[in-house]
């Protein structure tokens, strides 16, 4: 049967593809959705709904529900006759083999989630990739290439606070040794790389796009914003993703009591921190771009000490890179001003710059077999070409560099009222049926003319 | 000797005042200072000098520190002949007697330091009254009335968010069980009752001002401001204490992607916390009062989330209670605004009153005692009227009902730099001796002519 032509590498008589005709292969809803469902049991948490689905999700990578869902997903591979291989970030390469060696075409995306998440944000992508693996293992399609299923690790960046963990150091945008030393941001004590040996998820290939290189990279995501829903489009082509750089922004003022301290003698760091909030919104709105902060906490942290202290992040974002630089600037210098202001005077602000991403423009041949394979599955009506608001793992794979460039694309599907790191994120089954047909036609369409 | 006099009750012979001359009876400005540096082992902490003095303190209410430093006191005490009682809130009140029976006056402050404080917020006074009783025992003085140096419990409200605990609840502005249910700011597992009881501080004599009456209340302080130090003055006459009320504020935004959602589709409850933050001062500032943030939290804690929700404290303050009133209210309205405004659209907003404290004046008798003490001890030239920017346990003794009324009133001596709540705070040795000169003066004049 099956099991045996695959122990044989799959050349006895298959059904390859050398021109495929998108739709051609289908990808089953129901099970598509239900192992999507069924595999969020690890880590369920923040019920909304009476129904079984309506819950959200906490399982901060590299976490125990983490490492179950890893375990359960790499079960499922090897049913599918899929060779798995984990490098030195945790990464996950679920590879199939095709007619040709070399390196697989991917479909990528994350199984870590938020700390109060919801059930879609690349748990989506990864059932995409699934479930292509399954429809292809169903009907013995043998590919022109090899392919793959990648979990990326720490996507997140919530329990260690740099995004795209994982899928960064095999692009080569950022260190090994850095990431391995980067610590829980709620549990110093514990590094990211004492959770992958934990997990027993310190790999012994090497994470690179050079030693592990991929063929291409396609990602299923949800949009986590408000726009196809507004527009009424089933799918996003997605052409690139905006700049953002991440920063902690260290506060120290003069601690003193907050009852006998004049306002005139104040250094009070937690209104600096305030103005600058308030500013850095302000600059944002001003530049079309945006600025956040998710984390703060004040020392000595007492209700009648005016802080020592505060420290907090600040995610500032534009689709230029090059407004980017200029937003950025603009709020480091309304900061600065704070420093000479009436009850802020004195107030010294640090820096550190925890993340950046470029500005990044997918590829043309992989935006092409997307775009293709959304038109055949939702009409041209029904599809619209977008930019993403968030990173992903697409956007570090897209930078890989020349020489083992790995062409890269993603595909949206609408997110109802735009709402995501949320337990209430919800996108529609009809609409994770057809992101992840999306997937299947392009990579097969992919397959069947790159490289010829 | 004078034990076995003592013993006696006091009566066989006595160097007893029924009119006395500030200034006859001196304290040891050496002694003062040791003992109370001596002390500070107990909760030692953030070194800033080379000094062995050059520390400051972290000695939370009823922490092991706290314990150690209450058993200390004991000890002292017990050698001066005195008695000790604990009440239900864990007051320390130990009493010396005097030619007649009744209420004893006391001398009063707290050994309770702030998570990051000095070495003299509170601790200062307890050694005052700590000196005043060594002077009497050295001397076999008998008073008219019976004296008594009284430890309030959680003076700071910086382990359990409210201040003057102990004196609240035995002024009656405060209810037993409700302080008693208080719980730990950093660990919400651990009550102030629980603490009582580990300490073995959970005492039988009922918290009350009428079960358990004090015949007047002195209480020598730190400015803990930079009044006294700008004007060159060495003894503040505290007149009364400014109102204040604190608050906790829970701002509820909705859960999202820092990424994806567009300021026009945000409810950003950081946003609307520091625009709460930033205008609260503005309205501080133009009704001359006080506002301040010293702790703060957010939900989910993420970099790339927009908070679910931000808890945060609101400290505000106005010498006048009618003005403070008015203050509180443009803050509430202009925090509801917040919840009508771009980007912070539909963010709900909770007011928690945690503790209010009201403008105090104090008594005129104590006043002028510690007027003629302070002008017979600095001249007349270096004492100044001034009023409390800080809540003290005088401004609770000050609150007994009528029936058992608590005539109270406290002496301030300069703060260098007016810094506070903070490791740097500090008051020259001289001017420690200036305000125990001042309370030992005050205590006996007031003993001498009150009850006439
Ligand atoms: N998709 C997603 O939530 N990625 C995390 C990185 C980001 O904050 O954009
Ligand atoms: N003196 C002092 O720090 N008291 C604590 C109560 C207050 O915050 O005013």
């Amino acid at each position: 049967g099956r099991t045996a032509l695959r122990r044989h590498g799959l050349a006895a008589r298959s059904a390859a593809v050398r021109a495929y005709t998108p739709g051609s292969q289908r990808i089953s809803p129901e099970r598509l959705n239900t192992s999507l469902h069924d595999s969020c049991k690890w880590g369920a948490a923040f019920r909304w709904g009476s129904d079984p689905r309506e819950t959200g999700m906490a399982r901060l990578t590299l976490d125990d529900a983490d490492f179950a869902a890893r375990r359960w997903l790499s079960t499922e591979m090897q049913a599918l006759g899929c060779h798995e291989a984990v490098d030195a970030m945790g990464n996950q390469f679920f590879k199939r083999k095709g007619r040709r060696e070399g390196p697989p075409i991917a479909v990528g995306s994350h199984l870590d989630t938020q700390p109060a998440a919801g059930r879609y944000d690349g748990i989506l992508g990864i059932h995409a990739g699934l479930e292509m693996m399954r429809v292809l293992y169903e009907n013995n399609v043998e590919t022109e290439h090899p392919l793959a299923l990648v979990n990326w690790t720490n996507e997140e960046g919530a329990r260690f606070p740099r995004s795209l963990c994982g899928s960064a150091v095999w692009a080569g945008t950022a260190q090994l040794d850095d990431f391995h030393a980067l610590r829980d941001v709620k549990r110093p004590d514990v590094t990211l790389k004492a959770e992958l040996l934990r997990g027993g998820y310190l790999g012994d290939v090497t994470c690179s796009h050079q030693a592990n290189p991929l063929a291409a990279h396609f990602e299923l995501h949800i949009e986590q914003g408000p726009i196809l829903e507004r527009a009424g489009k089933r799918i996003g082509v997605v052409l690139g993703g905006q700049a953002y750089s991440w920063f902690t922004l260290t506060v120290r003022g003069q601690a003193n009591h907050s009852g006998t301290t004049p306002l005139d003698a104040r250094a009070d760091a937690m209104l600096a921190t305030a103005r600058i909030i308030d500013r850095a919104h302000q600059l944002a709105r001003k530049h079309s771009g945006l600025a956040s902060t998710g984390i703060i906490s004040a020392e000595p942290g007492s209700i009648n000490t005016l802080p020592s202290s505060v420290v907090f992040t600040l995610d500032v974002r534009h689709a230029s890179g090059e407004k980017l630089s200029r937003l950025i600037a603009d709020i480091r210098s309304a900061a600065a001003d704070v420093t000479s202001e009436p009850s802020t005077q004195g107030c010294a602000i640090e820096w550190r710059t925890e993340f950046e991403s470029p500005e990044i423009r997918f590829n043309a041949a992989c935006i092409d077999a997307v775009r293709e394979a959304a038109v055949r599955t939702v009409g041209a009506d029904a599809a619209m070409d977008v930019y993403s608001g968030a990173g992903h793992d697409s956007c570090s794979t897209a930078q890989a560099a020349a020489g083992s460039a790995c062409p890269t694309t993603m595909v949206f599907v609408p997110s109802r009222d735009g709402i995501t790191h949320n337990p209430r994120e919800w996108s529609s089954p009809e609409a994770c049926a057809d992101g992840a047909q999306v997937i299947l036609d392009a990579v097969l369409t992919y397959d069947a003319c790159a490289g010829r």
